[in-house]
């Protein structure tokens, strides 16, 4: 808690509170309880987001005569790529404060190992690109158990908001009135690209970065070949393993030149991870001979 | 430590030369003091970063005849965008081992807070933009501290490859030959993101993300308006603050709806955060009348 410079804001908010706290809850093991929620729960995380009105609000409707049992909430958080020493100090509180989390294939082991002993967990077992059917499953079960008023961890392989389908599942939950936080997550692109020494940009070579993803057949009509193909910046392609043919081919018909240096990262920050580069023109030869798949 | 899958690797890769290194420092503390450098030092580094080889060849080194004096290292660590929360585990470790820290003005108070007590912290003060002199002088100064054998550690705002100069500093680090790690970092764009609740990829709005600066004049030259100004994508605009004027007639220029929704987000993070929406075609007049600078 030394680390986060939100207390002193949540402290101040609970100070301008106390009278009313005292009359709402005049016995001190209630109060205790009160106080555990308002450090803990969603008020702290509205804080720390910047979202004083939020608190504020949150505050004054538990306080309210009748007010419903404290709700839940949902924490987004990104796992990063797969080493666990790029989780961040709030993922990390996030695993330990869970009652439940809801994980998927992109989450490595050794992050799972870290979660508290007494959060259920549940594998929602996602494959990129899974069907909208499952994706429902998990927004309702998200709004479900925070409404039974438990701290919900969405754990999410690199950052939540990158490819990740975060965006709906955070749609969702404000559509049905669920607090949330979102904690961001180091993306694979970036974090390859450390473990790979290979910047993403540079004063000389590189003056900005984009990122696809090429899962899928569907995913590449979508994408401004002739903007990729543009010198003078970095791509990052995500998911792109199954269609290498598709984007060399693709990439060089907008006019990237076949000597184009690429890098393939594979299980990135994990402890298999391998690097291989090698040219735009040989991405497939190359990906045969090292067996990435 | 129990963080980190490397250390089963490590420990393997020492058993292999258990012989070699007991012949080389026959006496326990010599020995015990080549055993801290081992697991400590620019060997795990490489160990961690899945650069086996480099590892190998920095063991043979120091155990052939006549070795120089053990080597530090120097760590480039991402520092994220503000909140000392959004650390990842390997920084704080990095921020805990360093002997000497190169730091610069956007790196947060917050964070220089949990530095090792007896680090030397040097301020190179650099605004983004900064002089080539400038920059030269921390790359000599990161070699000079590396060669007297101290772990120094590189702190950069954000991620260490985007938008950085860490790349300059890290082809300096290998042409003078000196160990290195890169620890990635939560850049600007996906925590800014995160903490306003905003996605960067949406299956349906968003397929893709540039990240683009423009912090001069010069950098708004070298961007492809086109390309940006292309719908079903998010932009991140980093330090755009100065140009408001010229990004808005270069994206209305290049097709871009001037209804286009627009979020700045001012110190991301921080206890200060602030976030106003618009619309692109009312960026200047929203940054004023908000005292956005």
């Amino acid at each position: 808690s030394l680390l986060d410079d939100s207390w002193g804001r949540l402290a101040t908010l609970a100070d301008r509170w106390r009278q009313r706290i005292r009359a709402a809850f005049p016995k001190l093991p209630a109060r205790r309880g009160f106080y555990d929620w308002l450090i803990d729960g969603p008020v702290a995380a509205a804080v720390r987001a910047g979202r004083e009105s939020e608190a504020e609000r949150l505050i004054g409707n538990q306080l309210a005569p009748g007010a419903e049992p404290r709700a839940g909430r949902v924490i987004l958080v990104g796992a990063g790529p797969g080493d666990p020493g790029l989780l961040t100090l709030h993922a990390l509180r996030a695993l330990q404060q869970a009652d439940v989390i809801f994980t998927d294939r992109l989450v490595s082991p050794a992050i799972l190992a870290m979660v508290r002993r007494e959060a259920e967990v549940i594998d929602v077992g996602k494959a990129p690109g899974g069907h909208a059917e499952q994706q429902d499953g998990i927004n309702r079960g998200l709004v479900t158990h925070a409404r039974r008023g438990r701290t919900v961890v969405r754990l999410k392989g690199g950052d939540p908001f990158v490819f990740g389908r975060g965006g709906e599942e955070l749609e969702y939950l404000r559509r049905h009135g669920v607090a949330y936080e979102v904690v961001p997550g180091v993306t694979a692109a970036l974090a390859c690209a450390a473990y790979a020494g290979i910047p993403l940009t540079h004063r000389e070579h590189a003056h900005g970065l984009q990122f696809v993803t090429a899962h899928c057949r569907e995913s590449l009509d979508r994408v401004d070949w002739r903007g990729l193909a543009r010198p003078g910046q970095t791509l990052a392609v995500y998911m792109g393993v199954s269609e290498l043919d598709a984007v060399r081919d693709r990439l060089i018909e907008a006019g990237m030149a076949p000597e184009a240096r690429v890098a393939f990262v594979q299980d990135g920050t994990g402890s298999a991870q391998r690097v291989v580069v090698t040219v735009l023109a040989a991405l497939s030869d190359a990906a045969l001979r090292h067996a990435i798949a």
